[in-house]
Formats: structure tokens, C-alpha cells, sequence
């Protein structure tokens, strides 16, 4: 199994270098557990789906903090067949089987309910790609009704799923989304927005 | 058939306000052939796929040409089987057959290659997802192909493709990438980033 994700920082501000920067470097302590490389688009980050959503999540709320409207995108991957598996990635949260979708769902509520408060509001959309399957709108809608009942659920889309809510929850409830939903062994990607400090919600 | 894109727009300036709100106006000349919504988070594009990236590529000019280090991120959607078909998605573009992918991958170059340049350098970088399927990397495989032959491809990622080059020949091969890779009927999607006036590029 190979996981990670390419995420971009976007603070709205004059001073978005040292936003950047800054946030990236809150990264740091997670360097033994995490392969992390920048570009000028993106950084890439590997590594198993528990530290990688912690990662982003404290990544957002450093750029977050500094008051600009900051918004974090990323394109999540775990099992892409042209990947090759690597140790680095080795994950608790991908080996523990493949119940059935009612169990998954309230493991995934009961997990988001646990997450920690950041005290950072942010609104979040995404969408969950699940690859190489013809039952894949199965495990799409099954995310879809998790989410509705996550406590932080704020609309559908076209093409994704809206949340909102403390930054902890929606990190929160990214992680579910992608580690219990599709098969463990599957292709399975998220396309994610999350934004805070936004003047359009003022 | 469904398609259509959430788009958003990041100008990292402390103008970001009047640089959006003039890039969605370049939009104003497609209001008959799109529906167009625009939330906190991103503007929703709906219409054929010919009609979704000129808009996106004008959007993006318009925002460059401000100066700013402004990027384009956008979930573009073909086939979703939650979604109805719409006549406003009527498009030439998929239904013109499914041909072998050899001929696909020529027909894809040739269109890059006759794509208007528009004075503005970019790099982008962005994912092909095809679902619904078990050979979906035959499919994925065949559209990175098309790529090293485009006259964009920069590089591969993990978990993406990178492109650079003028902005009309990188939203091109975005297009030919979603219109000729996965079957017509299929559900398609692109995770798409494009970026502008970069200093980690200067």
C-alpha cells in the first residue's frame, strides 16, 4: 500500500511567503513518520492516513492562525496500482478489515465525535473517488451517510459534500471518508477544499 | 450525461476580494451555455466540456493578469451517476464514439497543438480519475502518455501529472485529457491546479 497526498497552502495575503513557510514548517515534528518534499505547487506528503491527516490538519490551522483567509487543497491517495508499496506507509487504520458499510459508518461517527477541538472554525468541500469497482457509488453513498450524520455535514453539492465546523472535526471526518470507505486493498482518492477566515462568511 | 466543475480562485495578494470578483465576471460572455454559482467556497460550472475549460482558462487569465501569484483548483466532473442528465451538457465532444487509444492519444496532441496562446505562462498539475471500472489504468496510463507527447509535461508526480507552458496550450490538455480518456459514458473526474506569477519560480 502506498498513501499520501500532494497539498497546497493558499493564504489571500501580501504576506502569503511567510504563511507558508510557516505553516510547512509545522510539519516538522512529523518527519520520522512522513516523507515530505516541496515544490513550487505543492508539497508532497507519504505516509500512513493517521499521521497525514494530523499533518494537514496542523498545517491549516498554523496558516490559519494568522488571521488571512487561508484555504488548503489536496489530492489524497491510498492503493494507486502505479505506486509501489512502501513500509514508511504501513498503516493500523487500513488493516483492521472490511466490515460491513452499517459498522463502518458508525465507527466513522463514533471517531469524529472523539476528534480534539483546535478552536479554529472552518468550512470545508470534497469529493471521495473509489477506483477499479463497479459498486463504487455504494461505498460513495455510504460516505455521503456518514457524513449527513457526522455532526459537522452542511450541504451537498454538485460534485462534493460541504462541512463545517471546528477544524479538528472536519480533519476528522476527512480521515474517515478515506480510510473506511471503498476497500482497504482499493484505489481510493479525495479531492479536498478547506478554508478559514473567509470575508464571504462575515 | 452530466458535466461541469467547482472552480476556485486564489490570488495570494491582500486584493484577493477585487481580483476574484473580476475573473468571475470574464465569465459574464458564458451565461447562456453555463449554469453558474458561485458560494464561499467555489463558483459551480455546469455545461459541455468544450465551453467548461475556455471558461476556466478565461477565469484564470483574468485573475494572472493581475499580477498576482493567483492559482486555479477545480473538481471537474463527467458521468456521475448521482447526478441527472442536463440538455445544458450536450456535447459534441462525447459523442463522437470511443476509438482505439492510439488514435485518441494522436487526436488529443493535434488539439493541443492547435490551441490559441494567450501570453501567459503557467504550470499546472492534475489527476485523471476513471470509475466504474477494473481497467482504469489502461485508461490512466494512456492519458499520461498523450502528456509526454503534448508539448506540456513537465514531470510525473506522485499521484499527479505536472504541466507547464503557455495557459492555452495546459487548459488544452486539460480538456482533451477529460473528454478522450475513459470511455464517453464513463465517470470521469479531474483534480486540477494551475498556477501563475509563482516567486518560487522567478
Amino acid at each position: 500500500m502506498f498513501s499520501g497526498a500532494q497539498v497546497s497552502l493558499y493564504p489571500m495575503s501580501d504576506s502569503f511567503v511567510g504563511v507558508i513557510t510557516n505553516a510547512v514548517g509545522a510539519l516538522d515534528r512529523h518527519r520520522d513518520s512522513l516523507r515530505i518534499e516541496t515544490d513550487d505547487v505543492s508539497t508532497l506528503l507519504v505516509g500512513p492516513p493517521e499521521t497525514l491527516f494530523t499533518a494537514m490538519q496542523e498545517m491549516f490551522v498554523a496558516a490559519a492562525a494568522s488571521g488571512a483567509h487561508c484555504v488548503l487543497s489536496a489530492a489524497i491517495s491510498r492503493g494507486c496500482p502505479g505506486e509501489p508499496d512502501d513500509p514508511i506507509c504501513v498503516s493500523a487504520a487500513l488493516t483492521s478489515g472490511f466490515s460491513p458499510l452499517d459498522e463502518r459508518k458508525a465507527a466513522a461517527i463514533e471517531a469524529v465525535r472523539q476528534s480534539a477541538d483546535t478552536r479554529q472554525p472552518a468550512v470545508a468541500q470534497f469529493s471521495l473517488y473509489v477506483m477499479g469497482t463497479d459498486d463504487h457509488m455504494d461505498e460513495i453513498y455510504g460516505c455521503i451517510d456518514f457524513l449527513k450524520q457526522s455532526g459537522v455535514f452542511t450541504g451537498s453539492k454538485h460534485f462534493c459534500t460541504k462541512l463545517g465546523g471546528d477544524a479538528g472535526a472536519i480533519f476528522g471526518a476527512l480521515r474517515e471518508a478515506f480510510c473506511r470507505f471503498g476497500h482497504p486493498d482499493a484505489h481510493i482518492t479525495l479531492d479536498v477544499t478547506v478554508s478559514a477566515n473567509s470575508p464571504s462568511l462575515a
